[in-house]
């Protein structure tokens, strides 16, 4: 046995995979456009009045350790929110502030995962899902969003997928069952039926249903998106939301999770969050005062996520039409988030793998996007549609004449 | 088998556990002073410069995501502190920023322990040790600091305890050993020579030698303070340290890990520090530029740090006299952070258990501590002499006539 932990393999993000690759091409002059990184913030500053409060909760000397599990001022405004934006109710003591998602969902694996245990996942998936839950011991138990139904889930396949395993006597072994909705990488919103249907399966099976909402507001198109709170009422769930995306403020680390029900599993689960941030002490404190002042006043910030929006979704919409004259990719329109996640058909541009046609396009354009066999899904890539429309003209006129000089 | 996992069991810490009982207290309308949070930011403002250059970062609108490892301004600075402290020598590229010291044991121990394997602490440990290694399925070598020698290390036993194992053919199950200097919860330094001993031990053995410093700069009474990082040159060793005590910003939750030397394992660790925070992103950006300018401006800051541990040395030094008044307790003489670790001769005072005699205190006296056996050591409980003088003195006088009232 080596020095390393078996677990520790796992750890990897594919999203930056290419970052080294990328800065050393640009350290010998190449001009490097970087659609990989979802981070909207980069381009797209954090509204005043967020700042404004974080710097008064410097002013006001905030910087000591909060409570484990997130100021009351900002549990009680994410409670405020849900109100008014899904018209559910929940205590306050019912959400628990993480540092970013990213730490929820390593609560999640860490609270639930024994060895040999198990999660259902959707391909295309959110890549740090995979090692939270591997690095805990446990399996994926991978289904399909339909990319001939507008990404919407497979359902006739996961009802298959778990019944089988409910006849294999190992139905308890499946610890939660967790949809990205709004999607990241696919850009797209669920149906409202197909989401009854999720929530149906998950109370048929007793799996507890996680659903990572962070774009529950970046939606365009005329697309309706449905929170999970909304239709589990009384059924064991999980909602994973955060400052990074409807907030614009994606370097504050400020995530959460809301736990609403009160049966057994919920109680359980709610409590060991709990214990899990007790033992981290705190997440930043005055980013948390700026959190509660962004959320809780809903008026300023419908104003601001609505200029958020609208720029997203004039750049995500052009990204889409320049792409569309490629003929060497297939691509389900987009009406969330700012990704776009194009199947390549890479065998007629004569390459083997996604991640050759990436590196080769980094190399040879200076593109950065992202392979998706990263995401589960071969065969695609992930662009983030967030740089300024002459940027991404730019990008995506080299990605087409990329395709183009490689057709064979 | 149960909903949760059983690693889940292990994430507990008593430093809080109190905190529910202390609060039904106070909306009783008891007076609670609490002494269990080791928190100067809470009492003592971080200083104005660090404010100021996190405000300016806000200002400059750097809240996007950062470098995954930490931004480069932070990891040069933090090479200039230890060029500048103790005269050693490494490229910033050797250290990895994380979001308190808290997410660098996660990181340490996930990427080392498999089931089985081991780790040397010393008790008494910084409680959080014990779940981050638990939970990754590893097993205490639990060796001691020696409270008859200033609570030095016992160097006979760890130096028996290690041909042990060695002899059973396990020593490389042993992944790591950690101290803690200076020492928390006993507030003492450990003397160079013992140090230079654990180096020693640990490059005999090949163990990865770890050392928390968090506590570096707070030093008093005369003591020295000796870091790892210039006696183990050439030894694979890792160093933790972080912003919450030396710069009193306990909120901003950036801390680092430094693994400064070149040979196989030091190199492997390095590189699995990278892929774990390339998996949770990015640390608080703006609290790590105010991270680059709290270290790097070191002209500033020694004069601030000066303050701080003169405002804390007295309050220490004050808490330790009233508290040497108390003939139902021992205590060896803090000269590093602010802990005091007594001692109490429970048993004269009719208590069975050192958790009994803590929550006594806080029933009675509106006292809260942490019992000793947290640390691993029981019949002890840790006091934070970080209040004011006044609360200090009603505190410690609560204490000592608690102990009076319960003398059999």
């Amino acid at each position: 046995m080596g020095f390393l932990s078996e677990r520790s393999r796992y750890a990897q993000n594919a999203i930056e995979m290419e970052d080294a690759t990328a800065e050393a091409l640009a350290k010998k002059g190449m001009k490097i456009i970087e659609l990989n990184r979802g981070d909207p913030t980069y381009y797209i500053n954090t509204p005043k009045y967020i700042i404004n409060a974080y710097k008064r909760a410097l002013d006001e000397n905030k910087t000591h350790y909060s409570r484990a599990e997130g100021i009351k001022e900002l549990t009680e405004a994410i409670s405020k929110r849900y109100k008014h934006l899904y018209n559910i109710d929940f205590d306050e003591d019912k959400v628990i502030v993480t540092q970013g998602v990213s730490e929820a969902l390593s609560i999640l694996n860490s609270a639930l995962i024994n060895d040999g245990d198990k999660a259902v996942l959707f391909r295309p998936y959110y890549p740090p899902y995979m090692p939270y839950l591997k690095m805990n011991g446990g399996e994926a138990v991978l289904e399909s969003y339909d990319e001939s139904n507008n990404w919407n889930i497979h359902i006739e396949n996961l009802k298959k997928s778990l019944k089988n395993i409910k006849n294999e006597g190992k139905i308890n072994r499946v610890k939660y069952m967790l949809i990205t909705n709004p999607n990241n990488p696919t850009g797209t919103v669920m149906d409202k039926s197909v989401l009854e249907e999720i929530v149906d399966i998950a109370n048929e099976y007793n799996i507890m249903l996680v659903s990572d909402e962070i774009y529950d507001e970046i939606i365009f198109n005329n697309a309706k998106f449905t929170s999970v709170s909304k239709l589990a009422k009384g059924i064991p769930h999980i909602i994973f939301n955060g400052m990074s995306k409807d907030y614009d403020a994606t370097g504050f680390r400020i995530g959460y999770a809301i736990i609403p029900e009160e049966d057994k599993k919920s109680i359980e689960i709610r409590k060991k969050f709990y214990d899990y941030a007790m033992v981290r002490v705190s997440s930043n404190t005055p980013a948390e005062y700026a959190a509660a002042e962004a959320i809780g006043n809903i008026k300023v910030h419908e104003r601001e996520v609505k200029k958020l929006v609208k720029q997203i979704s004039e750049r995500v919409n052009f990204t889409y039409k320049l792409l569309s004259e490629n003929k060497y990719m297939s691509i389900v329109k987009p009406n969330s988030a700012y990704y776009l996640f194009p199947k390549v058909f890479i065998e007629e541009l004569g390459f083997k793998r996604d991640v050759d046609f990436v590196d080769k396009l980094l190399k040879e354009k200076g593109i950065q996007t992202v392979w998706g066999s990263a995401f589960g899904s071969p065969s695609h890539i992930r662009i983030v549609a967030l740089a300024p429309n002459n940027l991404l003209e730019e990008a995506i006129i080299k990605i087409n004449d990329f395709c183009k000089e490689h057709k064979k």
